[in-house]
């Protein structure tokens, strides 16, 4: 899976994207070590060879993490990152004091074959809480791992970082400006609802811009509080997601906060909706749009209340728009986080309005949603003027049996 | 489905619980007025005879709420509740202002059938939401239901206010006191995981004793917060859910404002636990102890944070103690909310510590969860002295099909 987009002034890519090594001053690599028991490839590098390595990443809030949250957060602090190194095949969370030896031993080793720092390499581990990592085995492919680095590698790099996901996501956004041209590239891995105990968000991000970490990290923390922390799997926070951006200064391009930031944001906008559309055995992709709220905030809780419904989540398995689901999620969310009256709420499903002033007003039985992938859901609170999108899946048997059967 | 309680000093009893007709001074009946395709009966009534009409409820917190909820909460007000008439086949939710009407006519009927005030009506439906009540079968089934009154007819009206449940659930407890006996009765429907949309929970408790509408509301309030909110189904909150005490006075018996809620909370708490036994299709019924929390909020929050995941309730479909997925739970609770160290946590899953001090423990392949019908999660915060539990049921197939497939 692949999204090219165009960039400000260029045009719409083709092809498959490469990903994190489509901004130039990067390499990257995809090799097997054998932590999956699949055989599949399951550690990724991706390396920054500068001329400037500018680095800023995200984190997850939950407040249980894995031991590579607790390495790389302290890694990211002073603004250098060199080199991020990713495997699947463990999430090295719930270890102990062993799983953060493991997780520093894994930056030493990368920093030694690469010749930087391990204090300037950020660790990513995802796959099974509460299982050691089998460090030798990681430790033994790290060698081959850049011995393969390549500076057209990034689709090896998004495939070994796989859990349940069926396939890599890419992205990348060529943009032109009047100092120059600059590039921003992806890679992500599996928020797919259908097993998010694995699905750990895992990102990494490269650009050739010639920005400093407090640029890059103001774009990257606006960019993934619009995408990434928009799409609602099924409200199970990881343990381990880590979103980080890399910046090179290769092409010598300084662009503006705010153009660095939207190119950013458009490849975090891709990455996320591929993830939404990667979820294992969904049937629909659900956006939940909410407008005329207060604020942001209040949209933003008034989706999320309904992206988080169970009930709804079945309902659009079943092709069922059942707005009265719906409108009783909009009515848990608190009046001091989104202030609106009951009674005028209007719900419209793939542009049917089928409630109106908070009663039934078009048949809902006019809408097909068997036919349809996406499902939009649009709630008007009629409060204010500000909106919001967050994006789900429905409820499947799939997302049942994935995640009723992983560990055993 | 009954629970029969053991008085304070009486024993238990035996058979078949009378529900809202155990305690004196009450007669119920249930009837068949054609609002479900079934053909099952669908309307019950509840009537308090006296000498004393004191009543209380408690209703959802949802802002959206049914038209019969705007009615009683204004009801109830003043004290004095004659009878509740209850309905299933409809939840008369999202019917505008017809729905309001319908509510009022319906509590205007049934107080002229029985020479009562339409203002001391309790009305309570269940069923879709957004579609009109078939009133004017509910009030030709008026004058069946007050002719088929009795004051051993608790039963049937248990079953009248069914939906999805597959069997009606009562309870009683007879307490002794120094100045007599007195009994507290009770029969509610449908707060199980499997179909919560219209499973919203309805519960009518009666009581002979002699004490005010102050008392019982004081009795009801801590009664519930105690058992039907630590019933956590999906965490879908219904526009519907409502939950009445009617005290009649007929035993001549005041018990301590204490005794009385004691007795209160144990008929409650037999109730909420049949509900959590007949989610259908449900293979486990889960209850998440949480100990050692700074106060009783925090182990609350905690206990819902596990109870609300579906990553931890599919796991226990598939019989799979995932402590990862549990502990991942307990730390998404914000620090304000519950203060506790992450490297401290123990997880205990029927009798088996898993986790201690935030790593993996005990093997959990020694646990059997495929044998046990209950699964007992312990989380220890080990932040001091407060604990809570919290019910829930598995996240299984049927919760998914029934869920998709109900109102189309």
């Amino acid at each position: 899976m692949t999204d090219h987009l165009a960039g400000a002034l260029e045009g719409t890519s083709a092809g498959t994207s490469p990903g994190v090594t489509a901004a130039a001053g990067f390499r990257a690599s995809g090799v097997t070590a054998g932590l999956k028991a699949s055989g599949k490839p399951d550690l990724a590098l991706v390396v920054n060879d500068g001329p400037r390595q500018a680095g800023a990443a995200v984190f997850t809030t939950n407040r249980v993490v894995g031991a590579p949250v607790l390495w790389s957060r302290q890694a990211v602090t002073d603004g250098v990152v060199s080199a991020v190194v990713l495997n699947s095949g463990g999430a090295n969370v719930g270890t102990g004091p062993r799983g953060f030896q493991d997780a520093h031993a894994t930056a030493e080793k990368v920093a030694d074959a690469l010749g930087v720092s391990a204090g300037d390499v950020v660790v990513c581990s995802t796959g099974l809480i509460g299982v050691p990592l089998a460090s030798e085995r990681l430790f033994a492919a790290v060698a081959p791992a850049v011995a393969a680095l390549g500076d057209a590698a990034g689709p090896d790099a998004a495939t070994a970082i796989l859990t349940t996901d069926s396939v890599a996501k890419t992205a990348h956004v060529r943009v032109e400006t009047p100092g120059g041209t600059f590039t921003v590239g992806g890679m992500a891995k599996g928020a797919g609802m259908l097993a998010p105990a694995m699905a750990t968000m895992l990102a990494v991000l490269t650009t050739d811009a010639d920005v400093d970490a407090a640029t890059a990290d103001a774009a990257l923390r606006a960019a993934t509080a619009a995408t990434f922390d928009r799409v609602d799997s099924d409200g199970c926070m990881s343990t381990s997601d880590t979103v980080t951006l890399l910046a090179s200064g290769a092409s010598g391009v300084t662009p503006r906060a705010d153009v660095l930031a939207d190119a950013v944001l458009r490849v975090c906008a891709s990455l996320a909706r591929q993830l939404v559309a990667d979820a294992e055995g969904a049937s629909h992709d659900v956006a939940v749009h909410v407008h005329g709220a207060t604020t942001q905030a209040a949209a933003v809780a008034v989706a999320r209340a309904v992206t988080r419904s169970t009930l709804v989540k079945a309902a659009m398995y079943g092709n069922d728009p059942n707005w009265g689901r719906i409108i009783a999620q909009v009515g848990t969310v608190p009046e001091d986080v989104a202030p609106f009256d009951p009674s005028a709420l209007d719900v419209t499903i793939n542009g049917l309005q089928v409630c109106r002033a908070g009663g039934a007003h078009e048949d809902p039985a006019r809408l097909d949603l068997a036919a349809a992938r996406e499902v939009h859901v649009t709630v008007d609170l009629h409060a204010g003027d500000a909106s919001a999108t967050v994006w789900t899946n429905d409820l499947t048997h799939d997302y049942v049996h994935e995640n009723s059967a992983y560990s055993t």
